[in-house]
């Protein structure tokens, strides 16, 4: 597959990536390896610092990973990574090294030992921020520390769970700024 | 407009139609007046009890019409609803009436006292689960107390903000159930 080539992204748009409510790859990293989590319920929390909150089940090998790191990568895959993404989130992290059965490579992040899954549109490179909700809720609060997205499309075809196993598809974009009195 | 009539719908599966990221308008009712705003920083976090959080920001009308009720409704709209969706969330209910301002209807919902939105496909009733995140981030864990959900399509053309005034409507549905070992 080939995927133009990642630049530099402004943080604080990450969430023009995020907000829509795409499927993403979790990556981490604890005690020399790697793993990926399939996640779908995360939201962003505010632009400036970059904040998304995700909801990271316990029973997921990846949580305790990012738990005692601190850290992680959320990657947007798109629609033709869509086996992949589901084939990710029906293993687990204990039995399965995901990188090398799946292919994925694992590419280094600039500020966080999780790896950049670079077969993604984007990857934005995170920091816990907040952990007060971590023991009732699994509830993380990341902060984006550094964005990594590719020169095109200007729109990728990201997929959106549903449950039951079906993913919708992002669609046609609609431009109503002719109704905002401040762009945001 | 033309509406299928909505039927009642597990809670718990009301998630079906919010973890994909649509944009959702938020109706609340506090001392005999009813408000609407737009929203789209909100995420699933439980599937029974059907828990919601969402992001609203203090500096909106409806900020306090909620803190101090304790409940809302969560209201999904579709493309057709994509002009009234930008101008409910760039005009203040401290200002207008949005109901009367827009044309749409307020239905009495049957557990909360804030109105379902009748012009959107389905309409979820919620009561503040959880407020513990409120002062620090603005962010209300809700409940879906009761959902009601248009009875087709089955798959509606949710709008997902991106920002910018753009929106991403919802595309096509793929099925990868079966790489799923387990389905929910």
């Amino acid at each position: 597959m080939t995927r133009s080539e990642k630049r530099d992204f402004p943080v604080e748009e990450a969430r023009h990536f995020l907000e829509p409510g795409p499927v993403v790859l979790i990556s981490s990293h604890c005690d020399g390896a790697s793993n990926i989590m399939t996640l779908g319920w995360h939201s962003i929390l505010a632009f400036a610092p970059s904040l998304v909150n995700c909801m990271i089940s316990s029973g997921n090998h990846s949580f305790e990973m990012i738990r005692r790191t601190g850290e992680c990568v959320i990657n947007l895959p798109t629609l033709d990574l869509a086996d992949i993404v589901s084939k990710v989130g029906n293993c687990t992290g204990s039995e399965v090294d995901k990188f090398a059965e799946f292919g994925l490579t694992a590419k280094p992040a600039e500020i966080v030992y999780a790896p950049l899954i670079d077969e993604c549109h984007a990857c934005f490179e995170c920091r816990v921020y907040d952990d007060a909700m971590v023991n009732n809720y699994n509830y993380f609060i990341f902060e984006i520390v550094k964005a990594h997205v590719a020169g095109d499309p200007e729109h990728p075809k990201t997929i959106h769970y549903m449950g039951d196993g079906k993913f919708m598809v992002a669609g046609d974009v609609i431009d109503r700024k002719e109704f905002f009195t401040k762009v945001n």
